[in-house]
């Protein structure tokens, strides 16, 4: 079995403007999707970032794996090294490019091959991965201050939400439409304390549900202190309250919560001095950057092994990586908490032709060969023309927010 | 693909009169190999510890698996779990029974399960472990000292080995059979000063050759700081020379060369508390304790994540564990050091059809399917003839040494 070829489809699809400490997410979202063929029909698929740069090595990823054996991961990866050796592909965000290019750019050629294997064998991916440790995944309610609308258009279907009373009808809209058992608030928008009302709000709102707040390194140590402080007793976990591995380890030396992670634990580099500093508790994995679900596997690993929990981070993804984190989650014997998605804010919109529910607040894990989805290639077809229209080639909230308030500026931490 | 008989079959073969700090090998080393046949002459081998405490709790898990499927390792493990939850196969040389019973009695079946899928897709089962990282896997020559023959049998044909000269000329013996480009040298059996002589006579007669010295925590912390003193320069590694984590990181302290363990680190719990404390660095991992291939892969991202470096542990043991070690060493990355085998202290008797020689110092990795060895029955009931006749039916090096020195007790340090 070799692989005869590799497509690489930029593709772009509408975002509603969720804010975060970085600025603001612009009209259109892009991602990468990735085909390795094999012949005679059997496909296997993989979704990454699709930022240019980036898009750009995966491409030439792409064009240096033809003739390879997708069961031969590490071969592959060699091959993906030597593509991209010396380049960069690092943006605005800072989830491509350095440190760790490579497992960047491997990653959907990873979770190709994974996919590959397992339809090769009529195999789930996850009995490549260990075999199912659950029958469902559990997913959080993913909540984000945001805008009615784009300022170019009319408002959208999910309504504003810039205050406590927002966040907690956007947090019922999305517990009833899915079922959701846990809330996350992305914060660092809003001035510390008016984020705690939120906190509040929701547990008024939601007795029952286990709370996350993510501020993204917006604050300092000593504001982190304090909302730790104000938030004892109500959140699950505090997320990366404030930048760098120190600082999490002095805030989380007086938090009574744990703090989470997925930024300054993103590569296997990052594990050793945050882990013996005592900086997290929980750890959020991501194939797309930690290199695939191999390379989370063993992240989970190595987390239970130092007794710190796992959940899975997400940036706005389509049903490949909805799937891929699926089939991984159901392989983590140590999947300690409800994973985050962007997949309410997609509103059905996918690339595959039945994208996997969440209902109950999980997902079901399929029992089909490979990732268990298939492409939708008019979907897909017509989303990569919305790339070609759109404009937008890099990610980047900041400057999106700057065209509305020329003065912002992405300050982490801002308070 | 379901497992539809599983077969297991304790054996003894003949064991030179090998010396150690808990005593000498007895005439018969046992094993126990076990075959999951999934129909269709579709066969998975493993191989373990023939202890009869730990032989009982194989056997209750081999009559639990049937009817299940060998990619599922998850639920394999659940099954192994139940079938020996709250019993223990504690025996005297510390390497089965608790902690982590279940992860010794998983190994062989999780083996057997790599084979089988692995030859079920007409692949090596190092493509299940992420790919082959090299072509052939290194081991050391495993030099003991020892007395000329079973003092109730004629002398064998390795020779005696009780001084420098008798270690050195063992060591030709290998290095001229084999091609071994590494030396390590059991110890923990004469005073150390003694030991440390055998060394410095290595070292003059193989300029060139990365020697070791493992006394199996036959020292104290003070003596330990002693040798590792006097063998600064002359090791590559000191291995176990003192008892506990703790023991172990004050001896590293101080030491020259890094010290190894496959005593101090033996399953996931210990990795934390020595990493932390600095205490080795080197892990050995084996696949027979640490609960499988996988397992063991997992323990050396572990080790790769930390800077702890990796190499292999072994006991007597016969060609599906060396075939296992083999498709293990291939597909680790930091495979840092060549592994341990006993392999030519067994003379060329085995239970597989072609055994994977030793040549140059390494085994070749083999492309063919599954483990790439085949059982060979008629070797296999002979040995099983030898088990049923010899008797022995758990490994005790030192109640065999007591025959001979009453006196003799196993004491950890005893220097």
């Amino acid at each position: 079995m070799r692989i005869v070829d590799a497509v690489v489809t930029p593709i772009a699809f509408p975002d509603p403007p969720l804010l975060n400490s970085a600025g603001v997410h612009e009209p259109w979202a892009l991602r990468t999707i990735v085909e390795l063929s094999c012949g005679d029909g059997l496909i296997g698929l993989g979704e990454t970032y699709g930022d240019a740069p980036h898009l750009e090595l995966v491409r030439k990823a792409a064009v240096a794996l033809a003739g390879a054996d997708p069961f031969d991961l590490t071969a592959i990866r060699r091959t993906v090294t030597v593509a991209v050796a010396g380049q960069d592909a690092a943006d605005r965000h800072g989830l491509t490019g350095l440190p760790d290019t490579v497992a960047k750019v491997f990653a959907p050629f990873e979770v190709a091959c994974l996919d590959l294997q397992a339809r090769s064998i009529g195999r789930p991916v996850y009995a490549l991965l260990g075999g199912r440790c659950r029958d469902s995944v559990a997913f959080s309610a993913y909540l984000f201050y945001k805008w009615a609308g784009h300022p170019s258009a009319p408002p959208d279907a999910f309504g504003p939400a810039l205050d406590p009373d927002g966040i907690v009808a956007q947090a019922r809209m999305l517990v009833d439409r899915y079922g959701f058992r846990s809330i996350k608030l992305k914060g660092g928008v809003f001035e510390p304390g008016a984020e705690v009302e939120a906190i509040q709000a929701l547990r008024t709102a939601f007795p029952e549900h286990p709370l996350r707040l993510d501020p993204n390194c917006a604050w300092s140590v000593a504001t982190s202190h304090s909302v730790a402080a104000s938030t004892a007793g109500l959140l699950e976990y505090l997320e990366d309250p404030t930048p760098g591995i120190e600082g999490m380890a002095e805030v989380a030396r007086e938090a009574a919560m744990p703090l989470a992670t997925n930024m300054c634990v993103v590569r296997f580099a990052d594990i050793r001095p945050a882990f013996t500093q005592g900086a997290v508790g929980v750890v959020l994995a991501d194939h797309h950057y930690w290199g695939g679900l191999r390379a989370s596997a063993d992240l989970a690993r190595i987390c239970d092994t130092w007794g710190v929990g796992v959940s899975m981070h997400s940036n706005s993804h389509l049903g490949i990586s909805l799937a891929a984190m699926v089939q991984l989650g159901a392989a983590l014997p140590n999947l300690t908490y409800a994973a985050d998605t962007h997949t309410p804010w997609q509103d059905g919109l996918d690339v595959v032709t039945a994208p996997l529910p969440i209902v109950d607040g999980a997902v079901a894990v399929p029992d089909g060969p490979g990732l268990g989805v298939e492409l939708d290639r008019d979907t897909l077809a017509r989303l990569h023309e919305n790339y070609l229209r759109c404009g937008v080639r890099v990610r980047d909230d900041t400057a999106y927010m700057r065209t509305f308030d020329p003065a912002f500026r992405k300050l982490r931490p801002r308070w």
